[in-house]
């Protein structure tokens, strides 16, 4: 009944959560809580999180899933006569089927190089909106949106933050990021960039549970806990409440228990190197050096067959009349003979 | 850390799942497969509760949990310029923040008798609406909307179901079915609406399975397969799309293996006559005789600082300058030894 | 082709505008201004408002009808997780066809005597929602709403106004009041409150033209000018903004010239007493005694028929198994010989 | 007080309404006929329209404003998860202050060639979605809006827009026309698409009123009338009900008697001609060839000081680091005179 004998590399949620959250949902299971979060499960994770975070003051939410927590958020953030800066690839301006929209705000997209945005670009925009006559027909930027790493899986490095961050700052719009993989950069070797430095560079960030070790759950923090006011109740109008709150403090609080977070990526990220590899070997080329869990790359149409039958990918995009840009994802859950069988498969590949 | 030594009456989603649940849970977790609800266990699980409500071209689809679901639903159902009709203690009308306004309607309140709307006053609101001759500058009712049990833990008959079933299709609008806590009326003496009463005079209906016995998770059936297009972009536009779908299949696949969900609810129900026995002998009047999990009593405001001392209750409203509302409400996961005691600390009020 | 030969008190918005205003929308038809309200005109009709409300620094900004700037001022006082207090029979909650929730705001109504809300009544509405402890998962009440006169035709005395003020003080919510048919409240000897009254009582309250002397048009006074950030781009968000605002700005400037519009209202107000003499005459009874255009009586509904030919009318609502209310309305256009033979005509009532 | 004495040349709806309309105005001033639009005047446009436009069973509303009129059709014609494909130029996407998305649905916007799309460009785009693997959690292209002329004043060919009529039909999503300077495309020796040609090509366009000889209005035309069902409580929900919708009616009454709004554009357009040869001679090129009433020139900066002293115009975009893009516009309102003269100015330009 289940889909347990191919090579899924689709995507970095296929499988449950860590073994310790696991076996803690079983040992807590008839322990009896109040709802909505208002439990000692959620205490206790958040403490850990505002700890990893040096942020002590913060405010600390769970919500259960990706385009949720996006949506909560920037509605909470703007204005209604507001909009949100994106990469045009980001997550909210594609794969969240308007649901930013449906909150009434406008995805003000911006050109993304693999899934970046600079600072130049973003200052350009608002600059942009100061700067036109017309301004106050149009929609105002009020907050950037960003993700770490970037829906291509690459990273900003710090430097890049700060200058966005610093833009921000003057044109006192909040700065919004997206972690919904952010294991997979916290454990990436290239990555410069620390969970205390996304608390003080960002006004509102997101730690991702679901693709990263968690059977679901995200944790929003704002820094500045008076950011947000009501913010129980915009999550309540959302739908994004979960009865059972403690099921997310129990996961958090594993999952940031013992620093599991800042290495449940690890085995991810070095797994996707190796596929990077041996799609270089087979002179398959990639359509960038990723440093975190996703590998993207330019497969010739007449081998989209072959490797469909070692391996599940995701579909991206047509790269030219005769190629497409297919994607591997590992997880936290990915074995290395997984791993080593697609690497094989890929060899044989003619 | 955990809150396990008070007697926990206040509401029925203080634990997690039934022991089914997180067996079939832990077996399953390193299984892969596709996200998003494609996948075996959501399959069979459709399949069983299609099964169930004997209605086997039902579209089934799971969603997280209840102000979700009925916003999700609700919206998906009506037109913009719709309203919908609601009992004026529904769930939507009053504890969803605004959550069925934040998707651009209205709810239409109607007074309820103990949660209960009938058909008269169902189709003297349609009736209403049709023949006022501002109607076209007025918001439209576009659907019904009933709890079964009701807020208040009543019970709709088969034949008031049947009025009100008639009357929505003599206006043409859909009726739609809240069963946050269905599993409690299912097991009920007093009931006599089956899950395929349900399904043959509900247009939507949603299983319950927060309040139920499962970790989260609710069961939207739609009977005729046709009745919402694009069904699963409504979800996603909502937030309300789980990445890991199979957690919501593994768990409505054991509520639904072995008639588990059928009687899921007997002990609490069962417990919660016993606790309505107990407040009588001690002379506190219950606001009624309530068929399932969920007990209201008149409480003098004398008693309320000693009953809080003995377990968690909810506060409902004030009766009178003197008396309180209080519920007490029992679970799958309440036992026998923890009711016992509650009836024995009732007893002892002075 | 028009419709000129029956006596119409079915509205007081069936004929154009006041002849001053005509004559200067002639004369002034070819000079060129810049669009959207930033013109001279509209500076100087601002200016006048400004002074008749006694309130120099106010904010002034000109909408064309009612249910736009309702649901326009409401959406940018609200935020997402609030809703509007008002009279169940106000207009936003039953003849706006759900432009409030359109904006994503409940309607928090309550129940109203003759249109009028009492200060005690929005008291306990605030205390109600402040003193719950659920009040997270609930609408919060975020502003008051009052029509002056009512929808009803009655008024609120300078008193009750205070208090409702006090109420809303104490609370921290704004009070907005809906002045569609202010003219007939300013010319109605029994009024008390001035437009400086209100302008120190409302947070924030429009003058209507529409119904009394424009051919359209509102006029929203805001008398803290900080309280709405970028109220021209919430205007314009809402199709609100009228692309030759100068149109706007006449119409209010000659309103507000000479007093015109403290006394447009005059012989509306007379007319409807007389009509009121002439129904208890013809032995019909009032619902109530009308200070100011609307005349509500209690028609036997065997008359219906025979009134119909003598005027058109407004149907508002069963009375019980054999009256119905019905409405006549006056208006700054009503002509003294209209209004005799209607009178005359319901003398001959059998 | 009034600002008569510069060449304005920013926009075209700077004056008030053609004589015709403010003579028919003033005649029916103290005509009484019901609201809504609901009146003999609105009755005898809605034919002539419907005559103009070969479309006998037409169904035509009348609105206030452009944006008010894009938001209502726009939000009328798309289901909620459905977006509407633009010009990144168009007004819907640039200049509505976030309308489109304040009702939900997301701009899907393309790049455009001086404010115009191809056939293949929006059936690349339909065809995207439709072979997208992931499209049920992306917006669904759920309609085209043009506008006719554009933005920039250029014209579809009755070619293009049969292509683009024949790639909606074929994705089934209706076509939308935004015809807000209408009557300036129609009076183009150049425009070959007559009302007739719309009408049949488009499921809904508006023939613009503001912008082409009127005070405000545009009429909405729906040549299959049975395509939006409760549009009158739509455009009432929008706030876009004008309360004396007669006036709306004798404006387009007059628009349309006598073929008069086949012509009102005749003059600005020659006019148009005549400052594009002007700008030529002077030196100073052209951004494009315009056919309609819009001039767009590339200043260089240094001159833009000497020509605003000459006239009013509207600052488009920057060019390069040493030019900018200008705009001036004509209208039925302008003299020949005023024409003549910033031509001169325009011609001493050192």
């Amino acid at each position: 009944m289940a889909d347990t004998e191919k090579f899924m590399f689709a995507s970095d949620y296929q499988e449950g959560a860590h073994p310790n959250i696991m076996k803690r949902l079983m040992e807590t299971n008839m322990v009896s809580t109040d709802g909505y979060g208002v439990d000692g499960f959620c205490a206790s994770a958040k403490d850990r999180i505002r700890k990893a975070c040096g942020c002590p003051e913060a405010e600390v939410e769970f919500l259960v899933g990706g385009t949720q927590t996006n949506a909560t958020v920037i509605d909470a953030l703007l204005k209604p006569y507001q909009g949100v800066i994106s990469a045009d690839c980001g997550h909210i301006n594609v794969h969240e089927a308007g649901a930013i929209e449906f909150g009434g705000h406008k995805v003000l997209s911006l050109p993304a190089e693999f899934g970046k945005l600079s600072a130049k670009q973003v200052g350009d925009c608002l600059e942009a909106y100061a700067s036109d006559g017309n301004r106050d027909h149009m929609v105002m930027p009020g907050m950037v949106y960003l993700s770490q790493p970037t829906e291509y899986g690459t990273l900003y490095s710090l430097e890049e933050l700060k200058q966005i961050h610093n833009i921000c700052r003057y044109y006192r719009v909040p700065l919004y990021v997206d972690g919904a993989r952010l294991s997979y950069a916290l454990a990436s070797p290239e990555n410069d960039v620390t969970l205390e430095d996304l608390a003080s560079l960002a006004d509102v960030f997101y730690i991702g549970g679901t693709k990263c070790g968690a059977l679901f759950g995200e944790a929003v923090v704002i820094p500045d806990p008076g950011l947000i006011p009501h913010f129980f109740t915009i999550i309540k109008q959302h739908g994004a409440l979960l009865a059972k709150g403690r099921l997310l403090g129990i996961q958090f609080d594993e999952l940031f228990r013992d620093d599991l977070y800042f290495h449940i990526g690890d085995s991810a990220d070095r797994f996707a190197l190796k596929i990077q590899d041996a799609l270089k070997n087979a002179g398959i080329p990639l359509l960038f050096e990723s440093p975190t869990n996703q590998v993207f790359f330019i497969c010739p149409d007449e081998k989209i067959e072959e490797i469909s039958k070692a391996a599940e990918y995701a579909f991206m995009e047509k790269y030219d009349e005769r190629h497409t840009v297919l994607r591997f994802a590992t997880s936290w859950a990915t074995t290395e003979e997984k791993v080593d069988k697609l690497c094989e498969a890929l060899q044989e590949l003619s």
